[in-house]
């Protein structure tokens, strides 16, 4: 590991000053990168991330083509699935497509259980190969949340409207909690795996669950949650929750034991404050700003980086993923701009 | 025009006291009918609008089945853009595409105006045919407002996250406002010609306007809608503005000169009321209710009634369309459910 390991993010998520915004952007990793185009047309996101050295390549090629503070393990929150028993492909334009959807509790109970070393140990080690020789950021590692997996699995693939998701959790409390409790043992392995592998954060991504009300979220999603933080968070590294179009569950979170909040664009940070949250923010510049012209980004990102230095506790994300037509030049010119802009 | 005509719904929509709450479903007309499923067997949904006798078919069966309090005219709200030179093609399974999707000022200002008697004529009949003979409840007339027409015309179909969309209005506030400004004078002819031929009240669709900030929808969005509503305010029907997702932007919806807010199940009704909501409210099951079973529907419904009937301003509806999977049946009893429920 190189000497001038830098922390920054680490210390801004555990709410310290720093002397800068620290920065990263989810889906950094991806197809606005031409090196990344170039192997995709060779590999699937599974074969890429069954190879350690190509799945570390690919992960911290960002960190060094953009100069920003963290870089996160590339893999899909699909990934622990197969072991446990469902067969999930990503197709391309359509996202992840699952042949064996789940619909009653035989199919719950017919579930296996993660063994880490064993189903995910490419993951494991491309973490090692990143955390022990290759990065000198800290390694962002992740899981989707109960819910926003059990999407997948009930619908079968990407949903407008998870509307079996919720049939069966409203009709079928039981089988519901049956399954989320599944998920939930998965979820804490699985993370837990990958920090003792060497990540120094964790990013749940929940990024589904704002199509649920606020009544809703408490009675079906947020016993789950706090069970999952609480137990990682004897784990001692910091704990992010994310999630899209979820502003009206950001009270919600805030009750979560996480460290870390990200929000999307829909709220800004002073706004969060005002709502009453009280984490470490995360975010939020809007992807879509990032094909406007080059006024326009700037324009916005000061404004986030200004509330974020006026309230003292952010990390600079966007709102959402990176796009594929977003370009390498204007990421590179952002984290640029972040970065200068910041420093203090 | 039978002279038991129900007109619950306009006086509830007027906020005066109703003897039950009324109820419609949006997308009442569609594939949950298996009359439709018949007709959409034969005929695509342009080719249904532009017969009137089979339009009004359309629109009228859910009446006559659920016996509910409103019909909600059958077309969609791409129906008058290829008038203005948009070739529209509604595709099973996607949705509205368009192939000549809008990127500059020239294709803006190479846009037609919309003359309702010569290019949507067939509306107009239907209309007729309906409120002069066929229905005895209210039709409601509709449009979509300009950033959800806006959207589609830009991004060529749906879209997950409108990046074009939102890249033009960022980048290019004056076309923006040049595309804004010509789709508000389409819809108020649009509007206007439906009030004129029979409509009773107005629902605007902003579906996807959610994806938008409170600071965006007030600088881009907001002026627009005020200049449409102000114009339509003259006409003397009430009038609806609806968006899934929208919560965040109630409050500016509640500066409208609208008559009636509709909310998705985000947003119970006594929410919108605490958040500072005035107008009248409508919703708001959220349709994967519709999928799980009787007692979970029933509790549901009944629990957004009483909220409505404490508030005393309330018309029953859905937080969002019917699905194709939710069956006639469930639809029916809904109907009478609301209706014997509300009964006062």
């Amino acid at each position: 590991m190189s000497k001038k390991f830098n922390d920054t993010i680490l210390r801004a998520y555990r709410g310290e000053k720093t002397g800068h915004t620290p920065a990263w952007f989810m889906r950094q990793a991806g197809r606005s990168q031409k090196e990344y185009r170039e192997i995709k047309k060779k590999h699937s996101l599974f074969e890429i991330t069954h190879q350690p050295e190509l799945c570390a390549y690919v992960t911290r090629l960002p960190v060094e083509q953009y100069g920003i503070d963290a870089a996160i393990l590339y893999k899909d929150i699909m990934t622990p699935l197969p072991a446990i028993g469902i067969d999930v492909e990503i197709k391309s334009g359509i996202g992840p497509v699952i042949d064996n959807p789940i619909s009653n509790v035989a199919d719950i109970e017919a579930l296996g259980e993660l063994e880490p070393e064993k189903d995910i140990d490419y993951v494991l080690e491309t973490i090692k190969l990143l955390t022990e020789e290759q990065l000198d950021v800290p390694l962002i590692g992740f899981s989707g949340a109960p819910f926003t997996l059990a999407s997948y699995m009930i619908e079968g693939g990407p949903s407008k409207n998870y509307a079996k998701t919720k049939a069966l959790m409203y009709s079928e409390p039981k089988t519901w909690f049956t399954l989320m409790n599944k998920l939930t043992e998965m979820i804490i392995v699985y993370v837990r795996a990958q920090i003792q592998a060497g990540v120094s954060a964790i990013q749940i991504f929940d990024s589904w669950v704002g199509a649920l009300n606020e009544a809703d979220y408490r009675t079906y999603i947020k016993p789950t949650m706090d069970h999952i933080f609480t137990e990682l968070k004897k784990d001692n590294v910091p704990l992010i929750l994310f999630g899209v179009g979820a502003k009206h569950l950001l009270l919600e979170w805030n009750d979560l034991p996480v460290d870390v909040i990200g929000l999307d664009w829909r709220t800004s940070i002073l706004e969060a404050r005002n709502m009453g949250v009280t984490k470490v923010l995360q975010g939020n510049l809007d992807p879509a700003i990032l094909l406007a012209d080059w006024e326009t980004i700037e324009t916005r990102t000061k404004a986030i980086l200004d509330e974020g230095m006026e309230d003292g506790r952010h990390v600079f994300n966007l709102g959402h993923g990176v796009t594929p037509e977003i370009t390498q030049d204007t990421l590179k010119r952002l984290a640029h701009l972040v970065r200068a802009y910041s420093e203090r």
